[in-house]
């Protein structure tokens, strides 16, 4: 199915316990992209500046994403620059530019209007809302928030929730919306809410999955080299999405295999900087770790 | 096979966001032996006052806990006093009266010299090897320790270490031991100073098992209500143990086996306040949460 997604193409500045990059390729849309590309094809929504170059442009499409929809304004492309300790599960924000996102209106070429699969990443509501108007007959559709719009734009998203069939967020992020410490409970509110599937992401500890009738866990990979967890629940995303897309179905089963696939993409994304892992992973090297997703956690009871 | 646990027995006073409860039962050696119960016939090492009430020993021993390895000294009983707040996962003790622990001297009777298998909760580090000395033959040993004792008592943890085939602490220990953030190679540290298996508690997240190997990993149970925290881990080890007693096999599939059983009954313990819930637990709960569990992480991949 044809998956489409609106956010952001960014320029990261990003410094680590291991290193530090200045002005590398990010942004949700394009963490998103990169990852959904290994399953599925993509069409990307988003605006960039007269300042972006070339090269990541050529490895977008080098990935098959269609940038039909990506709007090139005068001025310099959306900027943040972040740090992590030791610890990698919250970045501290040193500074976001906007720049040509100030303005952005997203607007979808013809091709994209028949899209099957939508991604709202994070933006503001009002411009996935915008989005998804635009796009003729979706057959399901996700997004991601953050607390910036859970406290501040709290009308515009519950509006947006009612048009959603996955809502992807972290577990902060989740007791915010719900106004409840306890997750469980904090699920059960925000599915009242439209969502049918929620998907809290928890870093380092891997994500839980809620459909109002069952509750699925998945650890993350333990890894022994976290470089950079910038981008991570985008690349999560963009697994979890694209395999749905590529499987052709909603249902619990391909659900709970697309959470693995979005947990082995964020794995490997997390193991350098930008989206560098992201280049050119094989699909053996995919499968390789989505057995061993399933030996780390595969237990017999009797 | 036999089991045999040292540790503490204790007055709790608990204070959570749901209640509060004033010099409840409770006890490293306590929350074990009540939760490997439900698995195998327990000894229990460790020393209560004057002022143990008659009616905790009753119920001890409606559990088939052995208490001959008891102690009553003159004096007041282990005393811990401790609050939580929403997020759960850490106590702040308020107050630790060790009363006559402070010059608790193990000593095993001649019928628990033959124990097969030894549980070591977390006591001081000289105390465990002690007891162990005092054990004939065992086939299987695991202990537990803290960060008092990891800063404090370093050279006699390392010599107890040598001895133990299962090592069982939490994160935050886990990374204090090795001296390293990355708990993969935390693991590999602390599995060169002499344990076969380490196992790693996550609260809330679950736990990970390390053989040197392969890594497992299973989430916590995802719970509505949790009223108190207090002896989650010592219930955990408690099911970990007792299932491996009872199974008589301590390979890989036995392992991640009662990794679960813990999780299982470590889910139950928190449910409400001391050691209540561990009280009139029935067989079938306990199958039925483990199968949940069975259900909660299960996915195929291709």
């Amino acid at each position: 199915m044809s998956l489409l997604v609106v956010g952001s193409v960014a320029f990261d500045s990003v410094k680590t316990p291991f290193g530090e990059v200045e002005n590398a390729l990010g942004g949700s849309a394009t963490f998103f992209s990169a990852s959904a590309s290994y399953f599925t094809k993509v069409s990307l929504v988003a605006v960039i500046g007269s300042d972006f170059p070339e090269e990541h442009l050529t490895f977008l499409k080098s990935k098959g994403v269609n940038l039909e929809g990506l709007q090139r304004a005068e001025g310099k492309t959306f900027r943040w620059k972040g740090e992590y300790g030791y610890a990698l599960n919250e970045a501290r924000t040193l500074d976001t530019q906007l720049n040509v996102f100030q303005s952005f209106k997203p607007e979808l070429p013809e091709s994209y209007r028949s899209a099957e699969v939508v991604f709202l990443a994070n933006i503001d509501p009002d411009l996935q809302y915008n989005v998804l108007e635009q796009v003729r007959r979706p057959k399901w559709v996700a997004c991601d928030t953050m607390n910036y719009w859970i406290e501040g734009k709290r009308s515009s998203l519950l509006k947006i929730l009612k048009k959603v069939d996955l809502l992807l967020i972290n577990d902060g992020e989740a007791r915010q919306l719900a106004g409840e410490a306890n997750l469980v409970n904090a699920a059960r509110n925000i599915l009242s809410l439209g969502p049918k599937i929620l998907i809290i992401k928890r870093g380092e500890y891997g994500a839980l999955m809620f459909n109002g009738k069952s509750i699925f866990a998945v650890p993350a990979f333990p890894l022994e080299k976290i470089f950079d967890p910038t981008g991570a629940g985008d690349t999560f995303a963009g697994g979890v999405m694209g395999y749905l897309s590529k499987a052709k179905s909603f249902d619990d089963h391909h659900l709970r295999r697309a959470i693995v696939y979005g947990s082995v993409m964020a794995s490997f994304n997390v193991e350098a900087f930008s989206l560098d892992r992201l280049r050119d992973l094989s699909q053996e090297e995919i499968s390789a770790r989505s057995r061993a997703f399933k030996e780390l956690t595969h237990f017999e009871v009797s």
